[in-house]
């Protein structure tokens, strides 16, 4: 049997990469490898819409949230963290850890912030120094709206730091046109990497930040990985093969374009919430991301076992919702432009079986028929406005 | 755009058989290549279902039914060639070649030979010396009753000599139990190997066929291939990175087994023939094989336009009729163990929507509700079967 990963991450690594990885291992400390690094800042910049640095750190993305806190806050600064998820909620551990004083702006899962609500809490707390937000909640599949919180940022002259771990690649995020200070992201999502690497943007009001930050750091320092990536290296060995991989993807993404692989995106989201809705199924993120779509299980039937039968008799592997959603929602990722239609078929098509085998009432092959709408409608579209 | 093929062969490489073809390449001359190639002859004996020796060439399927020719027979020698498609005329143009004076028992593209009609042959003809049949017709998708060949050509005292480059490991073919004295296969199709190798078992009876032959041969010798392999060594240089791929297959064939990997070909053919009805195609194969579907195009529409808009529009290869069916039949293959139903679900995905734009008169999603129907009802079978 097969096996089909729809999980929010790791994300299909395409044959070119996995042949570039599979390369003689670069010296670290060689003109090629820093040949190879000048070139990767370059399509770091452009993945993230950026003119500031990005940094690369050989660990996960929750490293690099961490490095983030580390390098630009201080303990008894102050911060509104935006909490709809698991992940929001992981902003708030971070600043408890360093002794950040955090103001949790609550948001019920499967909602977005309401930037009202943000802005109210601007105005009656004074001294804030950042706003730390998620991009795609991957624990819910909603999407904020960073544009938003960018604008509302820069009126107030706070730091925006947002965690685009899930998002960036999959869902616009223009870091400089918005004024978001830190973005940070991991290998394994929409870049389509093994895991192992995560990036962080840092803007120049960041970096003056950074400056005053009394928390320790060493490995996480941005300083260190600023000075050396200036002279073409890292400060410490880091995972070169992954990296290797990194400068075949962003060559890719470059040469397809922003917008297109954007543009694809939404398609397979749109494909995918028009399946479930054919399968009678609710969405549980009332404004979604186009990394995963997140849906309700109908009324008895458990998450967990529907899940647990389709990885153990289709190979298909969908997400458990998470928390106290496990059970009640799941979650189907169609994340990386190297994710097709097809693929989006192949997990209705499991997902279908699944219902059906629970008993859910419904017609078995609606969603795929949905889907095939769907495209075909999209098809004509692009055919209406190509010629 | 991803590349998905439903051609009959070359089929899909499994990443453990990549893996084993990646080591560093064995030299011939080794005690560990001896070792490799004493255990493939074993694995092959299981696949061919036979304790005839199983001789390995480096070349296609076309050589190993040529070396079979200079090796058996002899100008001049009579022969029945059943022809209901391409590759069954590949036995005609080989005797011509070599002198060999063969009787063709042509046979409507679409059918499969009726026994009666050889019988009669061999009845009618003096000094038959050998029947040559094809098992899985590839241009036509049709299935030869070998059995009944089998038994006809030991009841005659005539060899049976059949060409089962696409059928073997997908239908089944009992070598020895029908009494079939020469069966011939290649490496792309049911062994889901890359193009390369070929493999011929042969009976007592045609070796002792063998020692009469009068045609020359060298590269193609079978003697030759015999003696060395009963050292463990090939004669010449193989492709070795294949006999490693190779050696790593027959492992998995014999550790799933022969019944299993038949009854999925059956469900993979069962379920693709259900959603072409469904679509409103009828099929092309009367007695049809478990290698390839193939249905008629319906009326006013070519099949080379509709497949090469399959192809530049969503990556998806499906096979032209050949010959005379060319534009008026299309060909999907679900040929080798590693072909699932969510790769059936792709190609009747994209054949709908093919369909669809070529204006054909059908509900878009009904093949695909069909192949989930039918898959839905293998699995609650296969569950009642089971408890």
């Amino acid at each position: 049997m097969k096996s089909y990963n729809f999980a929010p991450g790791p994300t299909p690594v395409t044959a070119e990469v996995t042949a570039a990885m599979s390369r003689p291992i670069l010296t670290h400390r060689s003109a090629e490898f820093s040949a190879m690094l000048r070139e990767v800042s370059d399509g770091l910049r452009y993945l993230f819409q950026t003119k500031n640095d990005v940094l690369t750190l050989t660990s996960s993305g929750s490293g690099a949230m961490e490095a983030t806190i580390v390098n630009l806050l201080s303990p008894g600064d102050k911060v509104l963290a935006i909490v709809s998820g698991k992940f929001g909620a992981r902003w708030v551990e971070l600043c408890d850890v360093y002794g950040v004083d955090v103001i949790a702006i609550d948001v019920p899962w499967g909602e977005a912030v309401n930037i009202d609500v943000v802005a109210n809490s601007l105005q009656t707390n004074d001294n804030i120094k950042a706003i730390l937000s998620t991009h795609s909640e991957t624990s819910t599949g909603v999407l904020h709206d960073i544009e938003a919180l960018g604008a509302l940022a820069r009126e107030r002259d706070v730091l925006l730091i947002v965690d685009a771990v899930s998002g960036l690649g999959a869902n616009d995020l223009r870091t400089d046109a918005w004024g978001v200070d830190v973005v940070v992201t991991g290998s394994q999502k929409g870049l389509m990497l093994p895991p192992g690497l995560a990036f962080v943007s840092v803007s120049q009001r960041a970096w003056r930040a950074s400056e005053t930050s009394r928390n320790p750091r060493y490995y996480f320092s941005f300083d260190r990985a600023k000075s050396s990536l200036e002279k073409g290296l890292t400060p410490y060995t880091p995972a070169v093969s992954l990296l290797m991989g990194l400068a075949e993807i962003l060559h890719e993404i470059q040469r397809i374009g922003l917008e297109t692989i954007f543009a694809h995106h939404a398609v397979m989201a749109g494909a995918t919430r028009a399946a479930t809705r054919a399968m009678g199924l609710e969405l549980f993120a009332k404004t979604p991301s186009n990394v995963l779509t997140s849906v309700k299980m109908p009324e008895g039937i458990d998450g967990g076992e529907l899940l647990k039968h389709m990885k153990q008799c289709y190979g298909v592997t969908i997400a458990n919702g998470m928390e106290q959603y496990k059970g009640k929602t799941i979650r189907i990722a169609h994340l990386g432009y190297a994710v097709d239609a097809f693929d989006m078929i192949i997990a209705v098509s499991a997902l279908e079986r699944g219902l059906a085998f629970f008993g859910h009432n419904f017609e078995l092959g609606s969603g795929l028929s949905a889907i095939q709408q769907f495209l075909h409608m999209s098809e004509t579209i692009d055919r209406a406005s190509a010629g």
